[in-house]
């Protein structure tokens, strides 16, 4: 299945058969002051700064995430879309836990963009899904619901099912629902890992649907938490992950899913694997 | 299926429920003139220093092979076995392209060893076959025949079943068979990765026995060979490697294959990881 995604002038294909497509994460202000303090100011410069790098790293979609406490989110999130937007032309996935948020970004974005995300909550469900449905967008849905988050896999499946029932009665179609079957710490639970795999292998198996993980999560607690969150990725990309929510700027993840996309013959001549590799260590001459 | 190989007070069992079992390649000359100088001089204290660091390093298994041209492989192999079992308990995988080396290894090892390897050319079948039957061993099977490495999944597998044939009719049992489908340079061929990898899965699936791979190969050509094996390794594992002839001493490649295990729930309190971790990189006091 394709979930396709778009600007005006440029448009992502996300599939199993395609290469691995990266989400940049790091226009988000949780835990990063000056990129929060930028914020506040309403100085869009440090988030340019990023899309930029970003895209520079092989992001083909930018999640925007403007959430601050005390500030004007829907106002940001239109500064932040428009500021982005004169970077460049990659598609946009609009972030935000304040479904009127996602509304305004929505309302503002011109093309057809992902949301994130909807879970299987009762208000999310009738909040974010026919907004999803109205513009025509694509969005990820987490698996965790009124509940929490599941630690079993048939609870992650059966609220990924729910939340795709939902959605097709709103008429949006199949191939624009991007499931998150939420990766938890294997330091806090060894199963952890596992369950996580699992319900990627079961959804792609069952559903047939693109799937995206935030990977740093398991490697909470444990040392050499880069390391831990390629192999991880590596192994989720061989059970159905398609589309990452994660960093390109960093290297050791940029290089993993390259190398995903050369060992699963998506990279012909190995040419990306090996002009990204001289671009991060160009040969002295 | 589950593999069991021993020496007389040691048994390794080789299984995809359980954690990944790693067959130390260092022993051998091929291309390492200082080994290969203190074995030509009858000189077995190198060869008992990599015993002992691979078994450190967290080999349970380790290869022996002492081709060196100009030398009686026949009476090295016979030294080296008993030099290792000074050092170490670890079941033993007697490797050497010769079947009369292999024999005189089967004959003077107590336990049941591993054997390396039989493909299937006609020679080797009906060589080596009758060996591992006479010493109930097991064995290394390569997916390669009279006409060489074939490039496609479907002839592997072919000759993975022409293999376990010839094997079952001499009263090989099939958890003795361990498939190498051989993995080749993705700089030479980009379809080289994928093609391994759905053998893995195609032998896995269909045959169900334990697999091996010499992942090393993979990136030949490349840059940053070392990380673009580990990346291989954790996909690997996904479609059905469970006992890689590889190197330990190599620190990404041993984390690689503990964090495998603790990704797949096989590292209870990833106690593994994290000694293996500590011991890598001490904590100052």
């Amino acid at each position: 299945m394709e979930t396709k995604i778009w600007s005006p002038t440029r448009e992502v294909i996300i599939g199993c058969g395609r290469p691995v497509v990266i989400i940049g994460e790091r226009i988000n202000p949780t835990g990063r002051k000056k990129l929060a303090q930028s914020l506040e100011q309403g100085d869009m410069s440090l988030l340019q700064e990023e899309a930029r790098r970003q895209v520079e790293a092989g992001s083909q979609v930018l999640d925007i995430n403007v959430g601050l406490s005390g500030t004007d989110e829907k106002a940001l999130m239109v500064l932040a879309i428009k500021a982005v937007r004169e970077i460049t032309d990659a598609p946009l996935c609009i972030d935000s836990a304040n479904p009127e948020v996602l509304a305004v970004g929505l309302a503002n974005y011109e093309g057809k963009a992902l949301v994130n995300s909807v879970n299987g909550e009762e208000a999310k469900l009738k909040e974010v899904l026919p907004l999803v449905a109205h513009y025509k967008a694509a969005v990820v849905c987490l698996t965790m619901d009124d509940k929490g988050i599941p630690k079993d896999v048939p609870t992650r499946l059966a609220i990924a099912d729910k939340i795709i029932n939902e959605a097709v009665k709103l008429g949006i179609p199949l191939e624009d629902i991007i499931i998150d079957p939420l990766a938890m710490s294997v330091a806090a639970d060894d199963q952890a890992g596992l369950s996580a795999l699992d319900a990627l292998g079961q959804i792609r198996d069952k559903l047939g649907v693109n799937q995206t993980i935030g990977a740093s999560n398991v490697s909470f607690g444990l040392p050499d938490r880069p390391f831990v969150n390629c192999i991880f990725l590596a192994m989720a990309v061989m059970r159905g992950l398609t589309c990452p929510i994660t960093d390109p700027t960093n290297w050791l993840i940029k290089e993993t899913l390259i190398l995903c996309d050369l060992m699963l013959a998506k990279d012909e001549f190995s040419m990306n694997f090996i002009s990204a590799y001289r671009k991060q260590f160009p040969l002295e001459d």
